[in-house]
C-alpha cells in the first residue's frame, strides 16, 4: 500500500473527537457535533469534562479516556486551554487536530500562538487552524463548519478543492458556488496556519485524485518561495486558480489589519503567480467564471479561434465584442463549412461569425451549425448562444447538445441568458458537462483563461 | 388637459386590433391574442377575413369593419401585405400600429420597406417596427411580445423603461431582469424603426412620469445628431443608461450583417455618449450592475468617499480593492466616529475602513456602524457587506436596515453573497429599496457610475 499523505487523515478519518462539545444548543461545540451527525459522519465522540452525554452520545472527560482509536480531534474550547488540549491529544495518540478556537495571533496574542506552536511540535501534532472553520469533505462527510446547515448548504461531492485563509470569504464563496451547482472535493479554511499553510494544502491537493481543480483565496503569504514551489508543482498536474485580496494599496492596508500578513505589491505577486502557471482571477466575479470553466472543461482549447453560434443577432454581436476584448479571436469558418450550412440553414441565416440561426431557430439548425463548426479545422472553440425565450427551442436541445458534447474534440461553452425557464435549461446543460454562462463577457474571460492555461501547459 | 405625447397611445390604448389573428395555436397571430388576454388587457379585437371567431372573440374581416374605436393595431401578417393593412388602418382612423411582421430591409427587401414608409406617410400612421416584438407596458397590460408566458415571465410595473433595437437581446435582458426582481414601466423592441426610432422613444420616455430610468440597447444609429440631442435632453431629467453592441471591429462587422446599420468607432460613440450625459455600460454584466443602482437610487452620491462595513475581513479587503479599482476612494472616518464605535463594538473589531464587525457580528453592531457612518461628514457613501452564513445575523436585519435607509441622507448599498438563504435576505433588502450586489466589483462599478452621473448633473 502506498504511503498515505500526512494530511490525508484530515479528510478521511474514521472517528472524530470534538473537544469542547456542548449540550447548549447555541454553542459552537454543540453545533459542530450536530452538523457532523446531520451530514452523515458516522462516528462523532464528544469530549467535555462537565457532561456525561451530549445528544444521545456518551461524552468523555478528555481524549485519553476514549477507549477507541480517534483519528482527528476538533478543538473548540477557549484559546488559552488549547495548548493543554494538544498535550492531551499527543498523549492519546491523536496527531491531527482542527483548531476552530480563536484568540491567538489574529488578536495580537503572539504568546499564546507560540505556546500552541511549541505544544504541537512537542507532541508531533499536525494542526489546521487555529482561528479557522476547518474542513469540509462531502464524500467522507467530514464537516467542521459551524455555520447552520439552513444558512449554508453543504456541497455535493465533486472535483473542486478550495482553500481559503479567510473563513468568511471561504464560506460566502462556497455558499454561492453550491447554489450555482458547483461540486467540491475538499474545502479548507486554514486560518492562522500554525503548522499547515496554503503551500502544504496545495501539495496535498495536487496529489489528491479526487481534486480536479485547486482554488485558492489568499491575502498574504507566510513564505512566498515555498508557496511558489508548491504551486508550480501543482499547476503542472491540474489547474490552480487563485484570487488574491489586497491587490490595491487600500486593500493591502486592510489585509494587514485582518490577518497581520503583508499583502505586498500586486504586480509582483501576479507576475510570480503567472510564471508558476497559476490561473489568476482579477476579482471575485472572474473567479466564478474561471471556476465554472475549469471544473467542467474536458478538453483544453488548442487555439484561440472562436466560432459563435446564436439565435439572436444582438447577442452574437455582444459576444463577438467580448471575445475580441478578452484577447481571443473570431474564427473564419471554411468554405466547406459555409457550403454545408448554406444547404442546412434558411437563406436569411448568416453563415459567417457569428452564425445567426435567427429567432425561429430550432434544434436542427443548432445541430447543423454546431456539428459543422466542430468539424472545421479553422475553428478551435465553439460558443453557442441559446436565448430560450422563443417558442421553437425545445427542451430536448439539452440531450442533443449533450450527445454532441460527449463526442466533441474541441471545447464548447454555452451562453444562456434569461429567467426561470432559462435557468432550468442551463442546469440541465451543465449536468451534461457543458459550461454555461449568463453573460458573454464571463464566457469570454473564462475561455481566454482556459486558452492561456493550455498554452502554458503546451497543449 | 395637456396635449398627449404622440407616442402615448402605444402604451395606454383602450382597444387593440390584432391584424393577422389566428385560430391556429402555434401561430404568432394566435399567441398575440392569447398573451394580451392572459396578461389582462381588456379589449382585444381579432382581425382575419378567414375567421368569424377566435377564442371566444368575434373576429372582423378588416379593421374598417370594427364598429368601435380602435386605438392601436398590431400587425402580424406576412410582410408583403403590410402596406395594404396600413391603408386599411388609415381608412379606419387607426394612426398607431405595431408591426411585428418581418421581411423588410433586414432581409434586403428595401423596396417593401420603402412601400411601407410611403403607406405610413400617406395615411399618417405612426409605426413601431417592422421586424420587432413591439411593446410591453405592465401597468396597462399592453403586451405584444409573442414569446410564451411560460418561457418569458412578464415584468411587474415599475420605474425602468427599456428600448432595444434587437428583439432577442431585449427579451433575454428583460427575462433576466425580471428574474432578478427589476420592475418596468415601458419596454419597446423597435426593430427596423421605420418611422419611430430610438430618439423618438427617448424623447417620449424622458417626459413619461412613470419612467425613472431609461435603458437602451443599440447597435448602430440611423441619425446620430438626432439621437444625441434627444439623449442629452433626457439625461438632464433622468438617468439614461446605454449598452452598445458592435464596439470592437469584429462586433461592428457582425452588427452590419445583423441590422444593416454601421456600428462606427466605439471611442467616438463613447465620447459623444458621455458628453451627452449618458451612463455607458461597457458590457452586459455592467449594464445589470448599473440598472440595479439607478433603479433603486433614492439619493445621488455627493462625493467619492466610500465607507465599507463588513462581518468578514476578507470580503472587506476584496471590496476595498474593487472600490479603488473603480476610481472611488476609501473614506477616513472621523475621530468622533471612531470614539463612538470604540464604545459600541468589541475590542477586536477594526474601526477604520473597512470597519470589520467580526464573524460574530449581530444586528446591533451593524446598526451602530451604519448610523455612525451616515452621520460622519467624511463619508459620502456607505457599503455594508453582509455574509449571512453565520448564525448571529437575524432576519430582522432587513427591517433594521430598511428603517435606517428610509431616513438616510446618503446613498447606501449592500454586498450580500451566498446561497438560498442569502438570496432570500437580498430580495427582502431590495424590497426595502436598498440596492444589493453579489460581487464587490459589481457594487463598486455601479456606485462609481452613480457618482459620475451625479457629478455631471452637478449634484
Amino acid at each position: 500500500m502506498p504511503k498515505q499523505h500526512p494530511l490525508e487523515l484530515f479528510f478521511s478519518p474514521n472517528a472524530i473527537a470534538v473537544i469542547g462539545a456542548s449540550r447548549e444548543e447555541h454553542k459552537i461545540g454543540h453545533v459542530l457535533v450536530d452538523n457532523l451527525r446531520r451530514e452523515g459522519f458516522p462516528n462523532v465522540i464528544p469530549v467535555n469534562p462537565a457532561a456525561e452525554q451530549i445528544q444521545d452520545l456518551k461524552c468523555y472527560p478528555n481524549v485519553q479516556a476514549i477507549p477507541e482509536k480517534v483519528d482527528i480531534a476538533i478543538i473548540c474550547i477557549p484559546g488559552q486551554f488549547v495548548p493543554k488540549a494538544i498535550a492531551d491529544c499527543g498523549k492519546a495518540g491523536i496527531h491531527h487536530v482542527i483548531i476552530i478556537s480563536a484568540g491567538f495571533k489574529e488578536v495580537g496574542n503572539i504568546k499564546l500562538e507560540k505556546q500552541l506552536e511549541a505544544a504541537l511540535k512537542k507532541w508531533k501534532v499536525r494542526a489546521i487552524g487555529p482561528n479557522c472553520l476547518g474542513v469540509l469533505a462531502p464524500k467522507t462527510h467530514v464537516d467542521t463548519w459551524f455555520h447552520p446547515l439552513e444558512r449554508m448548504r453543504r456541497p455535493e461531492p465533486g472535483g473542486i478543492s478550495f482553500a481559503a485563509q479567510s473563513g468568511a470569504v471561504g464560506s460566502a464563496i462556497l455558499d454561492l458556488a453550491v447554489k450555482e451547482g458547483h461540486r467540491f472535493a475538499k474545502v479548507i479554511s486554514y486560518g492562522n496556519a500554525v503548522n499547515t499553510d496554503e503551500s502544504d494544502l496545495i501539495e496535498y491537493l495536487a496529489q489528491d485524485p479526487e481534486t480536479k481543480v485547486i482554488c485558492l483565496y489568499i491575502e498574504g503569504l507566510q513564505n512566498g518561495k515555498k508557496f511558489l514551489a508548491a504551486a508550480k508543482k501543482a499547476a503542472a498536474k491540474k489547474p490552480v486558480l487563485v484570487l488574491k485580496g489586497g491587490k490595491t494599496a487600500a486593500g493591502a492596508k486592510a489585509a494587514v489589519s485582518h490577518t497581520g500578513t503583508l499583502a505586498g505589491e500586486w504586480p509582483i505577486y501576479k507576475g510570480a503567480f503567472k510564471q508558476a502557471g497559476l490561473v489568476v482571477a482579477e476579482n471575485l466575479e472572474e473567479f466564478f467564471d474561471h471556476l465554472k470553466m475549469f471544473e467542467l472543461m474536458r478538453i483544453a482549447p488548442k487555439g484561440h479561434r472562436v466560432q459563435i453560434i446564436t439565435n439572436g443577432g444582438g447577442f452574437g454581436i455582444l459576444t463577438a465584442d467580448a471575445i475580441v476584448t478578452s484577447g481571443l479571436s473570431l474564427a473564419q469558418p471554411s468554405a466547406a463549412t459555409k457550403a454545408k450550412l448554406k444547404k442546412a440553414l434558411p437563406p436569411a441565416a448568416s453563415i459567417s461569425n457569428p452564425m445567426d440561426l435567427l429567432g425561429d431557430a430550432n434544434n436542427e439548425r443548432y445541430r447543423a451549425a454546431i456539428e459543422a463548426s466542430l468539424a472545421d479545422k479553422n475553428i478551435d472553440i465553439v460558443i453557442t448562444i441559446i436565448l430560450p425565450q422563443v417558442p421553437l427551442i425545445g427542451e430536448d436541445i439539452v440531450d442533443m447538445m449533450g450527445a454532441i458534447y460527449a463526442k466533441a474534440k474541441k471545447p464548447m461553452a454555452v451562453i444562456i441568458t434569461g429567467g426561470a425557464f432559462t435557468e432550468k435549461l442551463e442546469r440541465k446543460l451543465e449536468e451534461k458537462g457543458i459550461p454555461c454562462f449568463v453573460y458573454p463577457e464571463g464566457a469570454a474571460r473564462a475561455i481566454a483563461a482556459a486558452h492561456a492555461w493550455a498554452c502554458k501547459k503546451g497543449h
